[in-house]
């Protein structure tokens, strides 16, 4: 039997993310101990329960020093808070990465908090299920065949890199690599501001005295248009603060879109409508989901 | 065996909605004799194979005098000329009724070409199949369990009201009555200027040089906000522009929405965003398509 490729990982935050990662890398056999710490002591209890951690851990600074791997898989804003915490104890092999959807804010708190420990810190976003949450979502197979995103930091050694990304892959994860300014710059276009654009609507139907009226007759078109208008309010609110600067840059983009669109109908003209609806018409019925 | 609720009736564009239309009466016996017109000869020789039609009609004048319904299936940019051409024979006690998608255009060429018939002319939105098309699509079912909305005129008679909304009633549909600016007011909010906002999204990212890196990284969020970004642009443009007036009030309460947000953004107000995406949140999630 060979040893496997992490000895000790340490998670912070044992929730879809946190609990799915730990399962993953346990049924690819590439994980030794798994200590896990939170918040919440009844989700610590639980996902123990449950085989996602062997132990809850109860001192950090004592548990990071051997760890061969960290996972931060905490609310984005809780990040710089834990980082600062754990630094003075890193050991000086144990690599960092992190679950969260915003990179650019991350990055900026690693290089606050994580002082001499920054080559050691290898952003990541796994692109995996928002719908569920909680230790007892968590499943081995969540990262299978998802994309996965490293945004590594000039300090990084090649091998810190490979080491985490090995990591993803491991949980059957698809890993690519942009810088955390590319990967804020292409999430605020394609997830962050059609989220915004849909709550925006279903607020807008929201203030109107004949709101039920008008819903009474929405159909396919609305529904599918407004699914993403039911996600969660506290986590779009600090997605949309962490990418604030590449969310605002898309939706003025947008907004110009719309004066040109509402232009066009103020002057009745057909052929610039239906040029805009057969380029966005050709885009999309040749994408399909990777 | 008693008579059919409608001896004859006659269909002008035999495609999805029109031959459904004449399939679902048929299946409830309510049709004697099934007379079809269209431009395109090898569609209407297809609708009779399919059992749509009895006949394939040759003279409109001839047809439309002892005809006891007539559904104007067309486009709705053709119906204008259409009501034009049959007005002078159609007969004392037949009925119009149509299946566009728009209604204050269409009544006002109904006002405006059907003279002396003008009572008789009851107009209908159904509800119903926009991802297929043609008399090959067409089912006895389509309209089974779907919304149609008649937006009577102040001249038609109760009885003739009554007849068209028992014809749609028959196919299986659910009859709600709306004016015919309240229907435009309607799906201007809930439809048209979704399809519009998604256009618009996908239409923005077709403009990037590096669109394809961007659509690599898209998601469900994104896949499912922008599915109506594949819909037919001519079909969308006559749309847009035969409701111009109630879409263009749409989108500029909607792009002050966005200002709002975007003013949100610039000043970090957490407050703001997660309140407006809590409304949103709350609509959305207790609203489930009848």
């Amino acid at each position: 039997m060979t040893a496997p490729l992490f000895k000790k990982i340490v998670i912070f935050g044992v929730g879809l993310i946190g609990g799915s990662f730990a399962l993953a890398l346990r049924k690819a056999d590439a994980v030794g101990e798994v200590v896990g710490f939170g918040r919440s002591e009844a989700t610590l209890q639980q996902a123990r329960q449950l085989g996602i951690l062997d132990r809850i851990g109860t001192d950090a600074a004592e548990e990071v020093g051997d760890a061969d791997l960290i996972l931060l898989a905490t609310p984005v804003g809780q990040m710089a808070e834990l980082m600062a915490r754990i630094a003075p104890y890193l050991g000086a092999h144990t690599l960092v990465t992190d679950g969260g959807s915003t990179k650019s804010d991350v990055v900026a708190a690693a290089y606050a908090n994580l002082g001499i420990r920054i080559a050691q810190f290898v952003p990541a976003h796994p692109i995996a299920g928002a719908e569920k949450s909680g230790a007892g979502a968590a499943q081995a197979d969540l990262y299978q065949g998802k994309k996965v995103i490293l945004t590594p930091l000039p300090e990084n050694s090649q091998d810190a890199v490979a080491r985490v990304r090995r990591a993803w892959e491991l949980c059957g994860a698809v890993v690519s690599e942009l810088t955390p300014q590319q990967h804020d710059a292409v999430f605020a276009a394609v997830s962050h501001l059609p989220h915004l654009l849909s709550f925006a609507l279903v607020h807008d139907l929201a203030q109107r005295d004949n709101r039920d009226l008008l819903l009474s007759f929405a159909a396919s078109g609305f529904r599918d248009f407004t699914r993403i208008a039911a996600s969660s309010p506290e986590m779009w609110r600090d997605i949309c603060l962490a990418n604030r600067e590449a969310l605002m840059d898309e939706l003025g983009i947008y907004m110009q879109e719309l004066e040109k669109l509402h232009e066009a109908l103020a002057e009745a003209d057909a052929d610039a409508l239906e040029q805009t609806f057969r380029t966005a018409r050709e885009l999309r019925a040749g994408w399909t989901e990777q």
